[in-house]
């Protein structure tokens, strides 16, 4: 029988011609990537038995992002752990503070992980690099040890959820609304410990930036990655930074590969959707209720690249965010931060009366600069809604594409992009 | 006898011909400000007495500014406390987060405070404003809350110290040296209760970013404020935002007004100058101990205006941020953001490795963004580094000009910023 991209990345990795779903495997993790947060959790637990090394300095990528700048003394101590770890071991690839950026964002760009490697990180968003053909996924602190020490991981070898997507989005409608749908049909566990494998004429088409919005919410679906075969967009991407196709493997799911779900997507009507509280797959069409907002957010690892900020200024431009709305614009690496920088976009985000951050995971999670309060109601390019994710328990938390998050802005209320997108501006 | 500027201010204000230090009285508050931090416990003590009401909505400024976007839910809080009262009173002076930035920045830009009013806040920088030939300080929160209320404040009339300022400053010395060494020789007690009147060729020749430095740090030597009198300087800056002389009275001190201590500072041989750790008055030349730092900070009510950010973007052009150090750039304003933004400043700190935050008071005090964890020692243009003003009580903090802060950011050790700055580039 045929395997998956997913099933021959773990072969190869485990040493095995051929693995099944359900096999229990050692994989070698080509990439073990670290952030400030869950790391040092994994660092005590090795230096308390005395395993206090690291599999190879050069296959660790080293990225604080989650609570940077500090922003109380906790926070610094976690920063400073990470970063002292770092020299110590000799780890070369640190992005440090005014380096980086979000690790997950920073981590795609660097060429350093390629397709057909494995890849871990503590830290649930991991599957994002999965539309670069590897195999990414997010593990426990536990994992994260030894994946740091021996560079080996267990896994069970997960099923693969086939996700065939057609047809060509309507103006304002794109990957965001695409995957938010999705995990609406299949619910927030309905690819429970899958690889969510994303093939189809609409996947094709779509640019780096919208595939990995794509592969990095499978986790919100309860998936173990998302994943797509490598194309001429892959390449194109890569050798842009710098990496040719001889450096890497492209595995390509075999015709009788095993899919324990088949779903078919038809883009064509699809609708600019918005996950309401408190759980991703609560999709509904965008603008239905028109519900007041207090906050408005875009950035994360899931919408704040410079394709997401460009979105985010041709609506805003010439706009102003509504009174009382409180907007907060996160460019996800510095390097987003410069481009949109020589765009001018900053400038059309702050006359708008929106506020930019340095790159940060910080608001997403309730951790840093953007935390909700009591009753506070926020549209959100993030990835996940569930009660307190933002801050206060008693806050609401509505997913939607950084069209959207604009467009609501704006009014003040949760909106469809399509007031202001007009289809000559999105083609 | 004469009066001082200070004096005259206070005895208008107080419905009297004629004060004299030591003298107490009760004065009327052309302005108050408000931020999310002292002015919820105002309100409170406001609330708990039954006398919740403003004395006239159109008098207050609220701007919060020093933990937001919120860092944690607590913070949050403060921030719906500031804005439902804002609401709830009819105060159209309210600079919402995206729209304000640092308060006393953003008022001193308004063309709200006028030369001969008087400005009360629960900031101990309030005395910023006084380079406008105001009398501005801070209050305690019952005093606060007595001036939210009636509109009035109690004083003590001060005494006050001349400041003759004269000489030209060397290329890389400026206004945030002078008034180190200006603490320095007086001591961080030097001032105490007494207003700082500067004047003198030098203080003539100044622009007001530099005067507002100046009389932003008096609080620094104890003073009760600084202050400065009005000139064609104050009245261009003035009629920039929509102010003319006819809405202001300009206060002159008298020739025989009485000075507590008056003091004669010539720039000439002044160098840059640090104050060491944890002092504002244990000043010293810079780059004369090369001290290693792990961070180094630009910003502040201080130091965070756009001629701060431009000398700071004139070393860091073609060069980058030491490895290992940590800098962040905060720009006071939305508006000093976004001149930044289109002067190209921002690309300038991300290409050399500096992290630029939105406008905010965080670091500075140890709250927010940049909070230092222990044994970090960073050098910063703001104005107070206390045991534990940035973080945790182990960190160090050295006070710099911006150009001090820049070149050592670049060396990774404490620098003279002359190593970088030619004389034909300050001119």
């Amino acid at each position: 029988m045929g395997m998956t991209i997913a099933e021959k990345i773990l072969a190869a990795r485990s040493g095995h011609d051929h693995v099944v779903p359900g096999q229990l495997i050692e994989c070698r993790t080509d990439w073990v990537l670290c952030h400030e947060i869950t790391t040092p959790a994994a660092l005590r637990m090795l230096e308390e038995r005395g395993m206090d090394r690291v599999f190879d300095p050069e296959r660790i990528v080293a990225v604080p992002d989650h609570s940077v700048p500090a922003m109380n003394i906790k926070a610094a101590k976690m920063y400073q752990k990470l970063k002292s770890w770092v020299q110590e071991k000799g780890i070369r690839h640190f992005f440090d503070v005014g380096r980086g950026g979000i690790a997950h964002v920073v981590l795609e760009n660097t060429g350093l992980i390629k397709p057909g490697e494995t890849l871990v990180s503590g830290d649930s968003h991991t599957c994002n690099a999965g539309a670069l053909g590897c195999f990414a996924t997010g593990v426990g602190s536990t994992d994260l040890a030894g994946a740091i020490y021996a560079g080996r991981v267990w896994f069970k070898v997960p099923e693969t959820m086939r996700i065939r997507v057609t047809g060509r989005f309507k103006p304002g409608v794109g990957p965001k609304d695409l995957v938010l749908e999705v995990i609406k049909r299949i619910g927030a566990d309905g690819a429970n410990y899958m690889v969510m494998e994303w093939v189809g004429d609409t996947i094709d088409q779509m640019d780096m930036e919208g595939r990995f919005t794509l592969t990095n919410m499978a986790i919100e679906a309860g998936g173990k990655t998302g994943i797509i075969a490598v194309d001429d967009t892959t390449r194109a991407f890569l050798e842009a930074r710098g990496v040719t196709p001889d450096q890497y493997t492209e595995y390509r799911s075999d015709p009788d590969a095993r899919y324990k779900v088949d779903l078919e997507v038809d883009v064509t009507e699809l609708e600019p959707t918005v996950a309401y509280p408190h759980i991703p797959s609560n999709g509904r069409v965008a603008g239905t209720d028109r519900i007041a907002i207090t906050h408005a957010y875009v950035g994360s690892c899931t919408n704040g690249r410079i394709s997401d900020l460009r979105e985010v200024a041709a609506i805003l431009r010439g706009r102003r965010v509504a009174e009382g709305v409180q907007m907060l614009v996160v460019p996800a690496t510095q390097a987003v931060y410069k481009q949109a920088a020589q765009e001018g976009l900053l400038e059309v985000f702050v006359d708008a009366g929106a506020t930019v951050s340095y790159p940060s995971c910080g608001a997403c999670l309730g951790m840093h600069t953007g935390v909700l309060g009591p009753g506070d109601v926020c549209i959100s390019s993030s990835n996940r809604n569930f009660v307190g994710r933002m801050g206060d328990p008693s806050a609401e938390v509505y997913l939607a594409s950084p069209a959207t998050v604009a467009a609501s802005a704006v009014t003040g209320v949760i909106t469809d992009p399509r007031e202001f997108v007009t289809p000559e501006a999105a083609d």
